[in-house]
């Protein structure tokens, strides 16, 4: 029966001073460190076994992902790391503290920002756009496909095609799949698995370094999901 | 112009306490880590930009990959994980200390066993055996060219299909690669690469934790190589 565990990261240097983050890539603070080994060990302690884990670009994600294989010793599996499952990429609200940002721009346009489903935070400045699109992850990356400032709809659009040509691929071989993401593109991937509506997604939480474990049908139904 | 960056992984814990390791998955020692992390900051000092990465199944070699790409802050490059990178399998002599084996076997049989080119350790018992059998790591692996004992020689057959179909494919596109591995992959890979006799190729020794450079013309021939 496949087996799709989603985590997201747990908690970044930026969360925690409460600054707007998207695609900065910041590190991991110790407590997210500790809420990955700890869920980590119990994969360890539950015997689950992952075949396969996809993550981002991103090192939050990506340290999340080591962790999680490391303590629960299966540091050998292949891992894919993909631009798809980055976070939303919030254009100029980056690097701003949320309240700072609500001082700027007032609290309702900040809200918008972060609670519409399609529309986008404002792009990001000349100086921010020149270093990002110098960045040597995405080099590779068509221009005009890289997102410079995304709505949760437009984060969606870039996530569902990663998820239909690889992440369900390995499910529907049966497989056990760690997806170790995002806030915002794991919400991309609910919202596509439980068919979930634009006004319900966007209040839709997750938690932060818990693995959330959905047992599939051959079909890739939802069956049964919880919290490891 | 393409470049080949061998790793040899640091000090394991079996390497401190001198027992012999082959395919037993053993933890990096603290001292591993830092010479993982010093070569790591060398890297970054450097400015080498790694395009992709190729390790073993053994988490040494998967935790010096990871910390050489942590340091040096590009972690989202690919990493590929393959058996075939693993060390040489040791057989029987696996988990045993080698005064011990010393002991037993008497020092000249050990000598042979460790410096022929091609005279395999023995086989293990049926207990090591069974357990190896039974690893998740090689679950997929064809029972029919899963190593139980190898020597230098054994080592390289398997090893050098992965150089041609993969690891040269990525040199002959120009790009710059890290293979993070073990003592005797990286014997066998040196040993193809700068056609070295089976004699001198035994006593070649790499440094551990170090990164070792090869500038290679388009073709791959070696035109320079030194240690970062």
């Amino acid at each position: 029966m496949p087996k799709l565990i989603l985590c997201r990261h747990g908690q970044s240097v930026w969360n925690a001073e409460n600054i707007f983050t998207g695609w900065a890539d910041v590190e991991l603070s110790e407590q997210g460190r500790n809420e990955a080994t700890t869920s980590g060990k119990k994969l360890k302690e539950q015997e689950i076994n992952i075949d396969i884990a996809f993550t981002s670009l991103l090192k939050r994600a990506i340290k999340t992902t080591f962790h999680l294989l490391d303590e629960s010793d299966q540091l050998y599996i292949p891992v894919i790391k993909s631009w798809r499952l980055n976070e939303r990429h919030y254009g100029g609200l980056q690097g701003l503290n949320k309240d700072k940002a609500r001082e700027q721009f007032g609290e309702d346009q900040v809200h918008i920002w972060r609670r519409s489903y399609d529309t986008a935070p404002p792009q990001q400045d000349e100086t921010q756009r020149e270093s990002y699109l110098k960045d040597r992850k995405y080099e590779l990356l068509d221009r005009r496909i890289m997102p410079e400032s995304e709505s949760l709809k437009d984060t969606l659009v870039r996530v569902i095609p990663f998820w239909n040509d690889q992440i369900s691929q390995e499910l529907l071989a049966g497989k056990t799949v760690l997806v170790s993401a995002h806030g915002n593109s794991l919400r991309a991937l609910i919202k596509y698995l439980e068919n979930i509506s634009e006004e319900d997604i966007i209040n839709y939480e997750i938690k932060t370094g818990a693995p959330l474990i959905y047992e599939l049908s051959d079909d890739l139904k939802v069956i049964d999901k919880y919290y490891l």
